[in-house]
């Protein structure tokens, strides 16, 4: 990605976070070239660009720095292409960037999330040799008042 | 947590690390110094001392920051209490520090990973009110060179 990219990867990102029924879209192109092109950047993209400046997906990405290995999780936070230009392999191909990518920077593997009802997603990333985490599940609490004066008693 | 901590804190992590089943245990003090007390440090701990500076017990959380809503990720890293020290609710109190740190810094909720096969884990956080994520499942793809030309083609 570069800075003339963020336009269009702030659209792409609306489109996938209102597709995946998520709310409070806040992000916009000041904080996507603010967090992404400091001394530390928050996230990285690759994109597929079809067109002189219009952008068609997107494989957005992150690290997680502290492991107990010294070695940052990669993750990917976002896999999107655009509705009308699929069936075109560009997801396979922005996960083969993802994946040459992690390589590259010394991770054996990388990680995502996907929504468990979203089986057209799932079937995508099996057929291409990814699988559902066989070892780890992601648990969750809320930060009631009540359940939390209950917990310091 | 302080500085003080580390020694203390660095024990608690391999001995969490290892019952997990991790390999490429490489944290150590000056590594937990230079990323707990920066600038941005990468994490955070609560921490249960029942003697002086003998640590029994160890809530470790991290943020993610890059989130479409602007507001970061709360994930709880590590929650481990020495063997010897379990049945006092130390467990149950450090989670209690977590739910008001998730609280208190604008989380609604905060996440973490238990593995698959541990049920009495999952049995300690079902029992104070955390649920497995109802909604998002963790994918993973290694980084397997002949899988990457595949894809690129």
């Amino acid at each position: 990605m570069n800075e003339s990219d963020m336009p269009e990867l702030l659209r792409l990102m609306h489109a996938i976070v209102s597709f995946e029924g998520c709310q409070n879209f806040r992000l916009n192109e000041s904080e996507l070239l603010r967090r992404g092109f400091s001394k530390r950047p928050e996230f990285g993209a690759y994109v597929a660009d079809l067109s002189r400046g219009t952008l068609v997906g997107m494989a957005v990405h992150y690290e997680i720095p502290f492991m107990h290995t010294l070695q940052p999780l990669l993750m990917l936070k976002w896999l999107y292409v655009d509705p009308q230009h699929r069936g075109r392999r560009l997801g396979q191909k922005l996960m083969g960037q993802m994946a040459l990518h992690a390589h590259a920077t010394g991770h054996d593997c990388f990680y995502w999330f996907v929504r468990r009802e979203n089986v057209l997603a799932q079937s995508f990333y099996r057929s291409i040799g990814a699988t559902e985490d066989p070892t780890w599940r992601r648990w969750v609490m809320g930060t009631n008042p009540g359940t939390m004066s209950w917990l310091m008693q």
